[in-house]
């Protein structure tokens, strides 16, 4: 298929944006990114993604996609001349989609509380969350990666969220190394790669962004 | 692939149960259905979904996949000799899975609010509930059914809700044909097929199952 367009709706500090970001990379894809400013959406934006209003919108040709995961599969399907990110068993697939949807319905709500909770709940969210971590780590084994030699589906859909690693540490008290080493060893070799390197902003960054975002909405 | 060993994990009322069961009978697989209790799961369940351990499981040959749309997603690529319920089109098949998890991210967790709640909080959720249901309806159209001129992938996530309407309307005081009459319209004619016909509970027993549900669980 014809690559001649391809625009992504993205807001930097979104780890569902570098998913999208990931997966481009991986696949050799050019595109432009459009920084949206959730204060004030643009038009675009409430067009093409009416239903959410949500980042990331990935523009191909024209047409809108929205979902992080429901991106990254179009994107394997689109492109399919390399880097696969699902397996082309159905079974092998069907595990990896059910762990990325494991991490959408964890990570980032639970991960939330952790840096802008408080007392009593933000301790629970922290039991939580490194819970959550562990059964991903216990998922990993003694894979080099969730997709196996090569990085996969579940690790461009995880990978993201150490981004924010040193902000759920910092805000919410916790050494996640410590707790969850294999997971921290595969983190950093994702960061290896190119695509996730070059896709994930600079953890600090994103700490004065939580701090920041914490100030604006009242939660320090 | 060998279909020689199919077993559904399943619980009657449970509309993403419901889905596995359409999918598979679209498919012309046969299986073996085992009925889940919530009180006293199996060890088989707790065993073959220890993450969730929720229904509907799908063993193929001794195998497990989780979660209704991943399952459904799973039968498609496995037995694609028929009745396919994602297009071959990646952009198509893109836009029903951004529907089918519009439908997983809204309608049970509200639609319960409208059968089980009260007051203030009901009458909030069924306004939202509704809008909801609208915004499918817009998106269904002029087509015979979300999938176009057969029923899809949309279709199988959407139409099991369509047992419970009855549920809706009765808990919540509401009616759903006068608010969407081209969505109940298209639900009658997803009834009028075998495999959607075969795979919904009557109305009159997911209501005395819901008003059971709510004896027991201190809702009336």
């Amino acid at each position: 298929m014809a690559n001649n367009n391809v625009v992504l709706l993205d807001f930097w500090p979104s780890s569902y944006g570098m998913r999208v970001k990931i997966a481009l990379s991986e696949k050799g894809i050019k595109y432009e990114s459009k920084q949206e400013n959730f204060q004030d959406k643009s038009p675009l934006l409430l067009a093409l993604n009416p239903v959410h209003k949500m980042i990331p919108v990935l523009i191909h040709n024209g047409k809108p996609i929205c979902e992080s995961l429901n991106i990254l599969q179009y994107i394997d399907e689109v492109w399919n001349h390399k880097s696969p990110l699902l397996s082309s068993d159905p079974y092998q697939s069907s595990q990896a989609r059910f762990w990325a949807d494991y991490i959408d319905k964890n990570i980032y709500s639970i991960g939330k509380k952790v840096w802008t909770g408080k007392g009593k709940e933000q301790e629970e969210c922290k039991k939580q969350f490194i819970e959550c971590l562990k059964t991903q780590e216990g998922e990993l084994g003694e894979k080099a990666y969730f997709g196996g030699e090569e990085i996969g589906f579940v690790d461009v859909a995880l990978v993201p969220f150490t981004s924010w690693f040193y902000t759920y540490e910092t805000c919410g008290n916790l050494s996640i190394e410590a707790e969850c080493p294999k997971l921290v060893a595969w983190a950093r070799r994702c960061m290896e790669k190119e695509s996730v390197f070059q896709s994930l902003p600079h953890p600090q960054k994103i700490y004065d962004f939580a701090l920041q975002y914490k100030k604006t909405h009242g939660l320090e």
